[in-house]
């Protein structure tokens, strides 16, 4: 018998939806509080503050774009969740704890390369924390995919590829890290870098090959 | 086949329901923030102090109702939505990229009025994000029409001359931030009044004229 | 043909469904914002900073049950809804702009209370708030009831009597906001009587005798 | 008859709805707040300033771990829930009204931490805090079972010992108020050991055995 088609649609929903519910807010909070900490500071005229503060637009977008690609990952895997367990929503947990802690790291680089100081400490534990969204993530969706809690690939989907995604990206996130300790401002449009990657190339729907023929 | 037709009800909705949700959650709370940046100030007795802030209202009314004309036209595109893609959801994340980011223009357009000082700078950064939430809410509009990934419109529908509704506001805005650079605050009130043009004459449903037709 | 009925259910429940989700979004949002306004000064041991905050803790709780209060409502009502239209929708948000707008009152009349200072205009502006989401929310129920956007209700349910609702409540706040011009501490004990008020005996469900029926 | 059994599914799932998007946005909006309130302070070295910061860390982990756990069992009370009755919105309210509290506790007991200063009285008040979280998610689980609002049990569950589990998270909670009246800082790692206790042991799914049964 395949998974979970034993148990009535109502009741196998319930739990994701919640899981669903929960997990879009912490998602979509954490990336809209990104924008309390930009701020403009004096000396200058209104012009030179507002280009001056670079530093917080960019790491706006390195970090909302970050959480956007989480976002398209959790989406792609709970597209095609048929029930959660204790386990899931557990590890699912600990990814939004560390969603919902980017805004504070995110605000420090901003502030470090606005003022020129600290950067290598800053740089650093920002990349150590979007290194953490994406382990948690992963394991996330590797603990979903052994658990078989996912509706079974069709036929002619290549889902055995999937799990190899995780390389790129932390390989990615490790060499920022290094470069970080001694480069820190490379470090960041590194990690700008691997949010482009993965809003481009990754999270593409299992189900895409069926969608276009769908088209057609 | 009309496009989606051939797949099931409960997969086809899975990906616009996060869509959906993820959006309403950044919509509602980048609404809600502006809140945080509504201030009083000194010198001047309780009352002097209170009417004094009238840009900080202000502001918070114009960014507001267009956060909420962005959430009603979403909410249209949305509504005939049967199935989402990989490019779709990316340019979703770019519009509320900026509507996440309008809190900050807001509140330098606010603080400036109210300093009487930076007016010019500010109102046209201000006037740029308002013109990018159109722009990107447009490209989101176009897209999902040639994609089709909207059900047909239904007969007698003038469905066609949606497209055109970009011109009048983009338009406003335009001649809004050149007015911006000589009278900001004419600029301001214009901006005001692209607002509840939206609210007022846009996002009105598609399908209007058959829910009249189901009440008489 | 009673209304709506000619619609299939899944387009009818769409708008009204991002209509909800953006609304409680909204309502949530504001809920849990009122809490960044808490705070304790010096002097004093901590003790009495603590309880000296007291001004802080009740004018959170009055907002709080205030929002809940406006938020069961709004459930009611969107309960029975099977549709929505272009006017509800931006009556609903109108009554989101001004929800949205209560922690900024709310904060105002604390440091009020907490300072000894101010407090006959920050009073009255935090009421004069409180009395339009009030109006704003009844001019939403009695547009949908008014246009029948509402399933109709069953027999045996005393429907007829809801729209009196609106008069002990805004007699309440109407009478409050008087005595706080000369008693301000006195209006804030009222609008928490209201607020509990609203909460024990308003938004009781219309299907309460069938509800109960069901039980039996 | 069994409870709600006559009403239609479309009718009873309305109020629960709701309730749980109303519930889903405080959860995981007082969760994501939690991040405004971590700040470094001078003086050091950035990394010492990191280091020294613990204290806003671990209080935001460990109200970020209660307020999951009570997520959890909110979603798990909501998962048999077939309809809502007034008194448990009410109820319900009063839960989320301490959960969004939370953040402002936090906040005094990290800053305590950091500045060795206070520390009883804010641990205290943090104490009193979770225990009121848990007091009341409990009367809430209590009242849904006593008004029979959840579907009945099926055979082979044991849902008695469910009441049974206020007993240790309560027990500890006083115990470690207690303790914290003369060592604050093993009372707030008792509050993380609590945590981790419902994150690990509670909130487990009713429907556990019979999920089981559907994998093998």
């Amino acid at each position: 018998m395949s998974p979970g088609e034993d148990l009535p649609r109502e009741r196998r929903s319930l739990g994701t939806t919640r899981m669903e519910a929960f997990s879009d807010g912490v998602f979509s909070i954490a990336a809209t509080l990104l924008v309390l900490d930009i701020a403009i500071h004096p000396p200058g005229t209104a012009l030179e503050q507002v280009l001056k503060a670079w530093p917080f637009y960019f790491a706006y977008v390195v970090s909302f774009l970050t959480i956007g690609a989480a976002w398209l990952g959790h989406t792609q895997l709970t597209e095609g969740l048929t029930r959660t367990d204790p386990l899931l929503l557990r590890i699912n947990l600990l990814v939004l704890l560390v969603v919902a802690f980017l805004p504070f790291p995110t605000k420090l680089v901003a502030d470090a390369l606005h003022s020129n100081t600290n950067e290598r400490v800053f740089v650093t534990m920002y990349g150590l924390t979007l290194l953490a969204i994406r382990v948690l993530g992963f394991a996330l969706d590797a603990y979903a995919r052994r658990e078989r809690l996912s509706s079974p690939p069709e036929a002619g989907e290549a889902q055995q590829d999937e799990p190899l995604e995780l390389l790129p990206v932390l390989g990615g996130y490790l060499v920022a890290i290094l470069i970080g300790l001694v480069a820190p401002r490379v470090a960041v449009a590194l990690y700008f870098a691997v949010a482009i990657y993965m809003i481009l190339f990754e999270a593409l729907p299992r189900h895409r090959s069926r969608a276009h023929g769908a088209r057609t």
